[in-house]
C-alpha cells in the first residue's frame, strides 16, 4: 500500500524525515473569544519557512487545517508544493484547538471540556494579533489554507480585508453545506458516546478513523485502489494513522468551530461579508469532496469574482495532492498576477 | 421537506397508509446454518402480492433489503412500480435477522448477542425452503431484489441456477467492494462502542441514523435539497425514522451477513460462480452509491453477459426511487423477453 494513501487532511505526513523549521509560540495573554468567554494564557504556535525580503512584502500567512499541524504544512511550502518558500516568506500557524495553539489537550486552566468553545472567527483574530502585535507585520502578500485552512481564509478576506493582497482558499468553505454539517455531527455524537463509556472519549477512535478514511477520498478511488484482500490492512493503517492525530477534545473543538463558521456573520448576509472583500482571491474546490462541499464555496466565488480551479478527479477531499503540479502551477501563476 | 426523502433503503415508507396484504410465515424448524450452527424453531416471513396462474408459473421471488420487511415492499409491486402484481404472483420474503423473520429481536431461545451468525448464502436457502417445502413452488419466473435484496439475487442465481428464468439486481452487489466494507465495519464499531455504555447497545442509534442519513443519498443531492437552515430538522427526523428500524443486533447481524457476502464462495473463485448462472439477468446500478459501491456488480454482470442499467443521478444509493418510471420500464421489458 502506497504510503501517500495514508495522507490526513490535505497532504501531511506523519512520521517523515523532512526537517522542518522550529516551532515558535506567540504569547497573547488572556485571549477573550466571540462568545464572550475567554482562553487563559492563550499561546499561537508558528513556523516560518524561507525568509522575508527588506519590507517584509513577500509575507504569506497558512494556517493549519483540521487537526493538522505547522509542521504538516512544510510539505507544501517548497517548489512544486503549494507554495514556495524560496519565493515568499511564509508564515505557517497552529490553528486553535490543534494540540500546538492553545487546546483541550494542552490547556491546563481550561483543560479538555473544561476549554471555551472558540470559532473560525476567534482562530483567525488570533492569528492578525501573532502577526500585528508579536511578529510586527502590518500586512500580507497572501494568505492561502486548506479543507478547516481554507475556511479561515473566506474569514480573514472578510473580517481583514485590506491585510493582503492575494488569498487562496483549496477545499475550503465560507460556511458549510448540510452533508458536511451531518458528517461532523456524527464525529461529535461518537464523541459523546465514547465520553458514556468507561474508556472515556478517547474510545471513539475506531468510529472516527473509519469515517475518515471513508470520506476524505471518494468510494470509486477506494473500490479502484483498496482491493477486498487489503481492507483489513487499510483498516489497521487507518486506525494507526488517526490514533496520532485524535484528541477527543481538541477533535470536538475544531469541529463545533467549523460547524459554526459561517462568513456572513456578524455582517447579516453571504452578500455583505462578499462586499468587504478586496483581495483578489482563488477559490480551488474538488467536485468530489464529501467533506468539505463545494458548492459554497463557488458561490461565494461568485459573489466576490474570484478566479476558481474545480478539480473533477476521483480523489475526494484529496483532489489537491492528485494533481498537485496542477495545483501548483496555477498557484503561482495566480500569484503573479 | 418532502415526505420521499425520507425513504429508507430502496424506498419503504413508514407508516402509510397503503394496504399491505397479511403477514405470513413458514417454519423450518431447526435451521442448519453454513458455519455448522442452527437457528432454533426458524420462521420465514412472507407476503404474497397478486395471483397465481393455473401452474404458478407466473411466480416472482422478491427478499428484503437490509433492515427492511415484506411489508415495506408493498410500494414496488404494483403498476409503474418495480414489478406488477396484476401481471405477475409475487412472494415477498422477510430476510433472515429483518425482526420479522428469525432475528436476535423475537428469538426466545437465541436473543441478542446468542443469535447465531448467518449468511446472505443462509438467507437465501431459507427462502429456496420456504419456496419448496412449504408452498409448492418447484421454478420461479424471476428473482428480483435491491440491495442487501440484490446480494441475495446475486446468490439465488449462483447457488439455485435452474430454479428461475429472470433474475434483476438492483443497486446489490456479488460481494462488497472496500468503501461498503468500511462503512459497515464503522456501524459494527458503532454498536460495540454502545454496548459498552450503560445505555446499551441501542445507544448506537444517533451515530448510525446520520451516518445512513449521509451516505444514502450524495453529498451534491444533500447539498442542493437540504439547506443549512434545515439541517437540524432533517437530523431530527432522521433519529426518528431510523428509531423505528434499528434494533442493534439485528442491524449487526445483517451487517456481518453482508460483510460476509462473497458468491465465488464455495466455488473457487467469480469465474467459477457465474459459469454456474443460467438465468437472463438484469443488473442495475447507480453510478453514484455510497453504499453498495457498483463496481462489483459490473463485474459480474460483464462475467455473465447480464443486461446492465447504470443510473447516473445524484441519488446514490436510492437512485433507483430517484428514476422509477424509467426503471419500471426497463424491468418489464425485459422480463418479456
Amino acid at each position: 500500500m502506497k504510503r501517500w494513501i495514508w495522507f490526513a487532511f490535505c497532504g501531511c505526513v506523519l512520521g517523515s524525515s523532512v526537517a522542518a523549521s522550529g516551532q515558535k509560540f506567540g504569547y497573547l495573554g488572556d485571549f477573550p473569544l466571540e462568545n464572550g468567554q475567554v482562553i487563559r494564557d492563550c499561546r499561537v504556535g508558528y513556523r516560518t519557512f524561507g525568509r522575508p525580503n527588506a519590507d517584509t512584502s513577500n509575507a504569506v500567512l497558512f494556517p493549519t487545517w483540521f487537526g493538522g499541524r505547522s509542521r504538516d504544512l512544510r510539505f507544501h511550502v517548497r517548489p512544486g508544493g503549494l507554495i514556495d518558500s524560496s519565493r515568499y516568506f511564509i508564515i505557517a500557524a497552529d490553528a486553535l484547538g490543534n494540540g500546538v495553539s492553545s487546546s483541550p489537550s494542552n490547556s491546563k486552566m481550561q483543560p479538555g471540556r473544561n476549554f471555551p468553545e472558540f470559532t473560525i472567527r476567534d482562530m483567525v483574530r488570533s492569528q492578525y494579533r501573532l502577526l500585528t502585535e508579536i511578529l510586527g507585520i502590518r500586512h500580507l502578500y497572501a494568505v492561502i489554507g486548506g479543507s478547516m485552512g481554507g475556511m479561515q481564509i473566506f474569514r480573514w478576506i472578510v473580517d481583514y480585508p485590506d491585510f493582503m493582497d492575494f488569498a487562496i482558499s483549496y477545499v475550503g468553505s465560507p460556511r458549510l453545506a448540510s452533508p458536511d454539517i451531518l458528517l461532523w455531527t456524527i464525529e461529535l455524537r461518537a464523541i459523546e458516546l465514547a465520553s458514556r463509556t468507561g474508556g472515556g472519549p478517547d474510545t471513539a477512535l475506531p468510529v472516527i478513523s473509519l469515517l475518515q478514511s471513508l470520506l476524505i477520498r471518494t468510494p470509486n478511488w477506494l473500490a479502484s485502489h483498496i482491493p477486498r484482500e487489503r481492507v483489513q490492512d487499510f483498516i489497521t493503517r487507518s486506525d494507526s494513522t488517526y490514533g496520532q492525530l485524535f484528541h477527543p477534545w481538541n477533535w470536538a473543538a475544531q469541529i463545533r468551530a467549523m460547524l459554526s463558521h459561517d462568513v456572513s456573520l456578524p455582517y447579516g448576509s453571504l452578500e455583505s461579508a462578499a462586499r468587504r472583500v478586496r483581495a483578489k482571491v482563488l477559490v480551488i474546490v474538488s467536485a468530489t469532496d464529501h467533506i468539505v462541499n463545494p458548492e459554497p464555496a463557488l458561490k461565494f466565488a461568485r459573489m466576490i469574482g474570484a478566479k476558481t480551479l474545480v478539480l473533477e478527479n476521483e480523489c475526494g477531499h484529496l483532489a489537491v495532492g492528485c494533481e498537485m503540479a496542477r495545483v501548483s502551477r496555477a498557484i503561482a501563476t495566480f500569484l503573479k498576477e
